[in-house]
């Protein structure tokens, strides 16, 4: 099965969850809007709804056969017994998807950290009110989420997440470190300290044989100042 | 099968998705922490993991037998089917599942209006911030959450979203008109013309006797100023 995955074309964002999955199951995939000219062209005709009885609201998507999966979580459900990244059994499935949400819902707080007014206003256009929440991020919601994340995995003897085996969750969880270490590297400096599971869990990701290649290659898209993690030095404490 | 429903007592907020669905259904379910005066020292002693392999991160979650589901949307992908309110085939589930998240999306949106500097401080505290927040949601993003649906709804005949029967995520979308109309009566009077369909579909929502029932009891708690939808004259232009 060959998977088609539509993400815009210049970011990591949240396309880069899913490129994640596929990528450490070394699965057959084309990224269908970073390949050729009309890559794009054909990512914008499904949104239109064009050719597809259940158009995406947005990107991600993915095809899979006629199967059209929209929703970054979503598609990390669908994807991950194919994948051999999620538990097969339904309470299983449902708790490492419990957990995507709650990542999802802590992607949408690093990004409103520097548009908290407007996605379609610059950075420099909510500064101040950006400052506010950065700091009331680290203060509060940081710990809040990492630490929930930190006592997950010990729960579970502190190797992976969920069960005895690498998930999708453990890859997400890896992606959240990463781009915090970009965009806040001051104060992820000081709070790593207080999620050393998290840590390590992360660099055992960066070093699995599949990732590792990845993340040295063209297809692993550099963090930049447009997607979910952007660094601002006034943001940064 | 008894449900159990763990969601903070004095709001409707997110649990009152999954109340939507348990009441249209007629499911046997009770609202834990409404009830005697335990119910939100159980629900705590779950949030801090006292006796549950899986603890949730936060409200809502239900309990079904052994098995405890938190995150709005995965508590409704669960039960959706169970409680006849899902397409069985995993397709038309992942479809339904799709919407719901993107309701949730907008869920997050809305209360931000109110609060987009930070969920701890006081409106007060963040009130610029809020109004062009506000502005910036009526300018572009309910057009674009509600036109997408206004669509998906179109392109299925216009009675349902899903198939030709009621879903859990037409309860959803029944219950955003609600809130949007009690947070933001005048701008959602005057977009609501663009959106008929969504409006119709609200209506044969809170028509349905169950759901006619439900409103009408002391089950349905008022909105307030301490949920996801909230009014403040500033905000409604």
């Amino acid at each position: 099965m060959r998977y088609e995955l539509y993400y815009w074309p210049t970011i990591q964002g949240r396309g880069e969850f899913v490129r994640l999955a596929l990528e450490e199951a070394g699965a057959d995939y084309v990224d269908v809007a970073r390949k050729g000219k009309n890559g794009v062209a054909a990512m914008t005709k499904l949104l239109e709804g064009k050719g597809v009885a259940r158009p995406p609201f947005a990107p991600p998507f993915i095809k899979s056969g006629k199967l059209v999966v929209a929703q970054t979580a979503n598609i990390l459900f669908y994807l991950g017994p194919h994948l051999k990244l999620a538990p097969r059994d339904e309470a299983g499935r449902l708790w490492a998807h419990q957990l995507q949400l709650t990542l999802s819902d802590l992607v949408v707080e690093i990004h409103d950290t520097h548009h908290p007014v407007s996605g379609g206003l610059y950075f420099e256009e909510q500064r101040p009110a950006a400052q506010r929440r950065s700091k009331d991020f680290w203060r509060y919601r940081v710990p809040k989420f990492l630490g929930y994340f930190e006592r997950v995995l010990q729960k579970n003897g502190g190797r992976y997440l969920i069960g005895r085996r690498l998930s999708y969750v453990d890859l997400s969880l890896f992606q959240i470190v990463e781009g915090l270490r970009y965009a806040f590297p001051k104060h992820m400096k000081r709070f790593e300290k207080k999620a050393t599971g998290v840590i390590a869990l992360h660099a055992r990701v960066a070093n699995r044989p599949r990732i590792k290649a990845y993340l040295a290659s063209k297809r692993r898209i550099p963090f930049s100042q447009w997607g979910i993690y952007r660094y601002f030095k006034d943001l940064d404490g």
